[in-house]
């Protein structure tokens, strides 16, 4: 556990990001200011459901006062803490992309968690799902985290129109109009980077890339660039890494190869993301990533090799901005 | 291992197909009748190069006459056997797509191995290999054990012109132009499959289907046709069967909801492939398949479905006409 050293914390609120495999709070000042920041590996997957509580204590105990006053500590979680496996289950929030403003509607959508410890007011932001359209244009889709995020991006820019990418091991690819979700698209393409890379017959001839590096930073552009062109040949040009690798080991000279195919692996993977996610996108348009540097970093390039405008927001930042978007919009907490 | 009860087998040739999990052997006749067969799983994967031999004995020592004669007997062996990790390396044959028929010059081609039992001669049929072309028509692709399928299947059709699909973990589709293969693409469909229905998120969703159930091959055929229309969505439809999963739980009445995603899933990722591998066929043109009757069953029904014509063999009758074009090709052992 990371915790400040500041020992005169006394929050007003306190925002809580809780993932799969780390919880990350931060204690708030009445102007929203950070004041105090702390994050334990204490995720959802390694968490039953009445070991929560006691999580939350190691990591924000020391900002709550020493004995319940007349008015507990207000604690906003997003993310996966809400799932039917974590604390307590926050149910989706269905997508409406029709008249009503969804995002605007996730701070009267929260589930209360009752505590034994009575310093708190613990609330959970609720996920989106989407139900698929009789037309085709949406698919069955959820998210659980994002949605305080894209929340943060419409609280910095209230009428956001535009693509709006969230990188990871499932890609969220969500679409706004003045300011309002209308449709996202959730794509593995982490998750299946991650099985070729590491379970795969593919992963004899791997080394981990580095696109600061020319040819690699060339090889992932190819890879993207095969995969948008055709995207239908996507798991016959993955057995073509395999097959470079037997027909390229004799050559004289050839170092880095294998640095240079888990690059274009991956370009192969974001390309079939890409080909998808941007099917629909005008050329040159904005695309806006949300997420952490390394990765948004891989998605920047592609992204500009293929003549997007890319803007960048840091995780933290969106889901600070979001959870005071929605902590602002609940009733206060009645005595 | 499983053998024949012929006990007074003295076949004029041996044939093997030795892959990475399995030795298959049959002793045949001067008329190339199978006299006796046998196997062990005895692959190339669980054996060190000095441990070949021995295994080869274990399966067809008791075809061999007590002592050395004159005349050692002919063991002709395809597969994986043939790889770099295997028993010695027989290198790949370039596929030459122009003037020559490749398959036709395997038999001049075998690599022979010297083994410590004088009874034995033993001689690797190559795979082929195909290298990228400067005009992106063909890309890096290998293959070990198919060339000799596809040598069987001209053996018992000279002529044969059309698409040849060998299923599998890496699915290997072929095109032969008058007896000459052309070309061939390897798709990692099998693995991919593998990979995200045991590995994945996915897998909490997922029950073995089967496509005699009339909604299950329904959902399979959904998934076929899905991939088929829109392959750069793939990784986002993958997803989409864990957010139905998700969203779909509370349905009254939803049994067999795990097979019919499965079945979902398998038509996605061999979606994926025929998009790839049937973009150039016309409409209704023949699809040959050779490979076990379970998978290829699986093919048909896709197939069928978008309206090819399908042929079948099986895999054992293609290797064994396969290694007979080539051991008669060969020229006869000297003394």
């Amino acid at each position: 556990m990371s915790v400040s050293t500041n020992t005169t914390v006394s929050p007003a609120w306190i925002a809580v990001d809780w993932g799969s495999s780390n919880l990350r709070a931060w204690a708030l000042d009445g102007d929203d200011r950070v004041i105090a920041e702390a994050s334990a590996p204490r995720g959802m997957l390694g968490l039953a459901a009445d070991e929560f509580e006691g999580a939350l204590l190691e990591v924000v105990g020391d900002w709550l006062p020493p004995a319940a006053g007349n008015r507990p500590t207000e604690v906003l979680v997003c993310g996966m803490a809400g799932a039917r496996q974590g604390w307590v289950e926050a149910a989706y929030l269905a997508l409406d992309a029709g008249a009503t403003d969804t995002l605007g509607r996730l701070g009267g959508q929260l589930t209360p968690v009752i505590t034994r410890d009575a310093r708190l007011r613990v609330r959970i932001v609720p996920g989106l799902c989407q139900h698929a359209s009789p037309d085709g244009g949406e698919a069955f889709d959820v998210m659980r985290g994002e949605e305080t995020q894209l929340s943060g991006l419409v609280a910095r820019h209230l009428d956001f129109s535009g693509a709006v990418c969230l990188p990871g091991t499932h890609a969220k690819w969500a679409r706004l109009e003045a300011g309002r979700i209308t449709g996202f698209t959730t794509f593995m393409s982490g998750e299946l980077y991650q099985l070729l890379s590491r379970d795969s017959v593919l992963k004899h001839s791997l080394h981990a890339d580095d696109l600061a590096d020319a040819a690699q930073r060339a090889a992932y552009l190819g890879g993207i660039d095969t995969a948008m062109a055709a995207p239908e040949r996507l798991s016959a040009e993955l057995f073509g890494i395999r097959a470079r690798d037997l027909l390229d080991a004799s050559l004289p000279g050839d170092a880095r190869r294998g640095e240079r195919l888990a690059a274009r692996l991956s370009g192969l993977v974001l390309g079939l993301e890409l080909a998808g996610a941007t099917a629909t996108l005008a050329p040159g348009s904005p695309v806006v990533l949300i997420g952490a540097e390394a990765l948004c970093r891989r998605y920047r390039i592609a992204l500009e090799h293929r003549g997007f405008a890319v803007g960048q927001h840091a995780n933290a930042d969106m889901i600070l901005a979001g959870l005071g978007r929605i902590h602002h919009a609940t009733p206060p907490a009645t005595p």
